[in-house]
């Protein structure tokens, strides 16, 4: 009953295949190998447009050069006030963009809306000395397990480009959100206003393969120099390569966020129906954050189960809501067995 | 035959099986894991002391963060002039340790001298605007493919040491020198003086694994945290831990190097008998550098050969030196198809 | 009827007095003057204390010096929502830090309470992803015109140092808190927990001469070589220490705050005494905040009223909320003909 | 005799004048005063060009803005191996721009030539590792009194530009070298190549006051911001613009600068004639570089001469190479006393 992150488990046997098939021979070092070219073209395929893609070790770090290349002095970068980016990043936004001021806007279950951004913006004039708006970064699917519509993305977008801003996306989740919504990563990303893109492998069956994904380059200025000093190019690249060989074949990145997601909603369905605990929302990819008593979560403690508790929100005074991610191993027995203990 | 660099390979098999080997089941993430945990035991078995060991991706983040790790405003870091830290990674170390500045010393086949180390610290006296003397750097095997004896970098360590230098040592071809040797891991580190050490397994038989080891934590403030913030944390850090485990079980990684340098003295011993071709400097690693006519580069590249000419120094107006790497994967009928194009 | 800032008055005539003294003759550059000892010895005397006193440009310098001497990777920096540091400074806090991250406590009146802080502390466990706790810097006088009292300082700083925090003042408006507290400089400082001081002389008489006040060196490395770096340290350093000289005589830096604050007053008595306007707080400094309606507004600035409309808080429709500062300048005649437009 | 350097002196009495003149009265803080905008114009009017120009306090300021305008990742910038820039600002150039990396030209007599800058950009290649070019520093009058005329200037750009550099003249001491060429400012400057200058007030007779004046706005990207969060914009800004003001007006500062190369000049023919002392080179500016016998040295000393012993370079072995600065303040007098100990 192991719920604890969607990345404590290994690579997806078709990842760990083609690692290992592209493991023969030898071939140029920092991208310049074939398999590296072949994957590019892939994602152009599957944002159809003609993206540039860089390969980073980390999200972090695929997050943090986003915002090294549209530093600017002074920047001021919106996201919510729960984002990975602000929250769980040691500070690597800051670092990259040289001290750019990261402004948290109040999320509600993960997600901002336009409004919400409109009026943290009007706070911030041109020509305030705390400084000038540079980037939006938004979280898809958002840290609570929620997804941004492709409207509301292109209404926080439209909000953020009347102040010349730049567009992340931080798609640590991308395969979860994209199958949650039905719509196609263009639809979900740069027809909606996104500039750049993290794309995240990791959680979803790669052993470490993060892809920046830049929609609008000329935005996005040195973002090559800025990968080669921070120390995130690979010299065997082809390793990154493999994984997304494997990882983006015959629609395998898809069907094991459809996995994750499923095994979210058999257990979001059983909680519900469990009538001694209960949702603190609906979750609508790998993620079920949901409201338990002391002694179920002591229960299910003892029993094996692993998860973190997260916060108090709308608990009572013996409850705590709990974070319960499921992934591509996810089984359906690991998920009753755990709802046969609540 | 490719001679071209030693991260042209993939992973070696033995590495490859463990990396399938702890794919299984789920495990903590960030390092907290059992196999990170038992790798950072042999570590210390290895090297005969308590060390620090902390994974990266690549040799330029090892090298850098330990740069940020020692850094100070107005600091001046020593290096050779054709240190890789120096001239091959775009930046990195003036990156990470916001600003310090290289001072190159003038490398003869790759190595310093004590004494030109020396030298270059009496022009920078102490109270000089120019900044601070806080660390040497150290590149073994060098990037010209000889080897510091334990006794020259005692003697080097020792001069930084008046300056209250911290010492580190590149050790993207570590491997390689402690074979050439002879010595243990310990005589060739912390024996000799040397505090920080960016262990290297990618050049040798890893994907990427990379390992700063600190042999005095106490100098190097905030490691931990420097990797954190610069995306250099592997979620699934066991995937690093794995090679490792491959790598260093039963004196394999001993065995790729002594494989490597044993295809490089095959292939300098043949160029040195040639009668046509002439040895630069005789090799002590895995990379020979050799003088050849233009002709004879021509016809080694018509027949397939890949590798980089290097420079013109020492070289007749038709001639070339060219830097000759081998791998873990050289065979013996490689070295022999080259020598017979000669 | 200039109301705007007390930054755009020139220099009192003793401090222009003491410059002029000071040019004649030649002096060591770069702070080995016999006027920047003299000055710094005056300092020891002023706050009863061996300080450390490095004199900056301006107060911006002094901040930001602050906090790169007490960074670290991943900090955390407490201060006010309402911090000149955290808005009004273009970021330099974040720049010469590092970038570690600023996180504002909610102010009322510009102040912020040792309970909300230690609020803003236990969202930021150790351990966090988000950072450690590095500092906490108040402002006093705040930026609301009101002041701390020794008390409330002592109980923000012993908050902060259970976590092990270094406390920064920024002291632009210094002698306006001092006069109105009555207390010592060290009974407003170091006796209750500060370790840093950004000592202001600027917009209180001086043309600009600011110091960062040290009480505990240990705490703030390397201070001196990031401001020689940060190229803050004047070649000509008798010309700020000059200024300081002529601040700091007879009490001279004192009399001219009592002046500015007793404008101030007058101003606020005027104001609340007038019916048609009122005060948004008490005024304790030498910063008036009151609620005019827009149609006063309208008159005094056709009469040649200068001044900046603050915010909407507290504010009927037809209302602002209006800043008034007064300097050592400030005449009777200036706040009576304010008084009678209202 | 006073000749360690010419930031020993304070300000001129036409400075000190204006500085007095424009204390009275109440005007806009952070530049946005009248003094300051005439001053500007002023700048316009004596390079004969729409220039945007901005305050500093020190040089180290104006040349570490400049480089942060400029900086791009692994960007690497070429200046003599004496420049200031280099040498004696603490490494403020790498702090300001985030890493770029210094690439010292070795100097004669303090200048580089187009030949040896040429020769050094050959050995940095596009797409080296070590970085990609960015700028050109030159020091107008050199660290060694030299100058460059302005066919050297254009040369050494026009090299620069072929590699699409941006070029910074660093003239802390523009003046001397402008009264010793007879040209124009704009000839020794944009018409020559440069696109961005240091243009030093305070080692001619300010107390501080240093521009950057900006020939090519639209390559230095976001220098205001830059200035604005490295806390080098003055609140009280006109009290430079004052300075300035003294400076620029009936041709004050070139009467300063003929004042102190005259004496630098009498100075040298007096060596040149004594017998015992001899010049290292002929000076151009303000800076005497003469080998004097040890036995003259301490004699002079005695005296009460000061001066800074430089080098060994050309001298016997009971010799050494002193550097003699004069300025505007120096007197015939104070020159004679000096060739009389000889």
């Amino acid at each position: 009953m192991e719920f604890s992150s969607d990345n404590w488990a290994g690579a997806s046997q078709p990842v760990m295949d083609a690692l290992s098939r592209h493991n023969e021979g030898m071939a140029p070092a920092y991208g310049a190998d074939a398999v590296t070219e072949a994957v590019t073209a892939r994602f152009r395929e599957v944002f159809e447009i003609d993206v540039e893609v860089l390969f980073t070790a980390t999200g972090t770090a695929a997050n943090a050069l986003a915002m090294a290349a549209c530093s600017r002095p002074g920047g001021l970068v919106f996201c919510s006030d729960v984002a990975h980016l602000h929250c769980d990043e040691w500070g690597a936004a800051e670092f990259y963009s040289h001290g750019m001021k990261l402004m948290p806007v109040a999320a509600r279950q993960g997600k901002i809306t336009a409004q919400d951004l409109g009026a943290k913006l009007a706070a911030c004039p041109e020509g305030s000395r705390l400084g000038r708006t540079v980037a939006l970064s938004l979280t898809q699917a958002s840290e609570c397990g929620t997804v941004y519509r492709p409207e509301d993305i292109a209404a926080l977008t439209a909000t953020a480009r009347q102040r010349d801003m730049l567009c992340h996306m931080d798609g640590a989740r991308f395969a979860n959100a994209l199958v949650h919504l039905g719509v196609t990563p263009a639809e979900m990303t740069w027809k909606a206003g996104i500039d750049v893109l993290s794309f995240g492998g990791t959680k979803n069956g790669c052993w470490c393969a993060e892809a920046l994904v830049v929609f609008r380059p000329e935005k996005l200025r040195d973002l090559v120099e800025h990968r080669a000093r921070a120390g995130h190019v690979f010299s065997k690249s082809r390793f990154v390569a493999a994984q997304f060989d494997g990882y983006l074949a015959d629609g395998h990145w898809l069907d094991l966020a459809r996995h994750a997601n499923g095994a979210a909603a058999r257990l979001a369905k059983g909680i519900a129906a469990s009538g001694s605990a209960r949702l603190a929302w609906e979750p609508e990819a790998n993620e079920v954050f949901a409201i338990l008593s002391k002694e179920q979560i002591a229960r299910l403690q003892a029993a094996g189960g692993r998860f973190y508790e997260w916060s108090k929100d709308g608990c009572g005074p013996d409850e705590a809501m709990v974070r319960l991610v499921t992934c591509f191993r996810t089984g359906d027995a690991e998920v009753d067995s755990f709802l046969s203990h609540l």
